[in-house]
């Protein structure tokens, strides 16, 4: 029986890369955290260099507990031969709107792991990672679309980045001049919460009038997102 | 009298950084959606390279015709002497839900901005760097707010970036699997449509009850972002 790897330390570590250097109480040390942050999302930034420049791209992820995958053909070009990476998840929970502007912020949810990953090449593992991508995204749409074959599966690029070198912060709460001189000012202050959900599913045009939403997809609609 | 720049040319250009290698057909030369990507969102993905590795951290953005002006405290550190940044914004719209996992995608605006910033240090600049960058993300704000004083604008850190080196990616629309073979399994596709809106103003606790949400905030709820 194949051993299975000790799971990731609870807290996250504090590297060059990872320690904070600003705002630090915004900082967490939590993996719960981290951990939150990516399922909350499905859309992450993808940051290299490319001949000395950095690229930052969108792109879908998945994980399981060590590790993240990335659909990367996006920047499959420039991540041959192991070079590093930083991929960064944000939420934007709201405006923070101070007193004054220069107390003024933005309530977030951010990770941001480095690492330098690895592109999967075993098809089984291949397979296993594209299930985590899509179920990330869409829970139950793994085993109700039709699964991906050898020729499909050769032609997606996939990578997975060890999700141990991560840093989080936060933000949350009313702003930080209430009880500043700011504060006598007579000037309205608080957050503007920005939330994001789901619609109701759209049907391609070209479909079967006959074909209904599939359960796992309907009930979606009005449900929070990030 | 001071003469006006002459306008950023309306199509965007193609150069080694910018030009679409890859979902060609996703790419989009108009500055005006360019223009409509940023207007559209006020957080910005920010990458740089850090001793050779990427660094990609959110921070908020405002702009006027020419340039990019960025909150620059994240990534001074990494920002003196002139190296290059990339700036990202992506809005996501929905996922894209195919017969065939293969064909799975995200309907997403997505703008990359490449160049090299310049720090902000004239007060006056500076000044009215801010007021884009506050006004972008809350309308109606700088006229409402305590301006930044000489000390506050001092420690605050402005990247101006142009906007002339930029390029756009956008996907709309139904799942591309609509007239292959996959049509024939009879299985449900479409897009979930994601949406971001405003929710109601929460006042600081610290506030006194009689001071109200000024309409410029108040106006908000419920509108779309995104």
């Amino acid at each position: 029986m194949k051993q299975q790897p000790s799971p990731l330390p609870d807290t996250l570590p504090q590297t060059d890369l990872t320690r904070h250097r600003r705002l630090r109480d915004q900082g967490s040390l939590r993996r719960a955290d981290l951990d939150a942050i990516l399922d909350a999302g499905f859309v992450c930034h993808l940051g290299v260099v490319v001949d000395g420049r950095p690229l930052v791209v969108p792109t879908v992820y998945g994980r399981d507990e060590r590790q993240l995958y990335l659909h990367g053909s996006v920047a499959s070009r420039s991540l041959e031969g192991g070079t590093p990476v930083c991929v960064t998840v944000t939420h934007v929970d709201g405006l923070v709107l101070a007193r004054s502007v220069f107390e003024h912020g933005v309530n977030y949810r951010s990770a941001v792991i480095h690492g330098i990953p690895r592109q999967v090449t075993d098809p089984e593992e291949k397979l296993a990672g594209l299930r985590l991508l899509t179920e990330h995204a869409t829970p139950g749409q793994w085993s109700y679309a039709r699964r991906p074959n050898r020729k499909e599966l050769a032609a997606t690029a996939l990578l997975a980045l060890s999700l141990e070198e991560a840093s989080v912060k936060i933000r949350t709460g009313a702003p930080d001049d209430g009880d500043g001189p700011d504060a006598e000012l007579g000037l309205w202050a608080g957050v503007l919460p920005l939330t994001s959900a789901w619609g109701a599913a759209v049907p391609d045009p070209r479909l079967p009038p006959d074909i209904a939403v599939p359960e796992h997809i309907a009930r979606r609609e009005g449900t929070r997102h990030g």
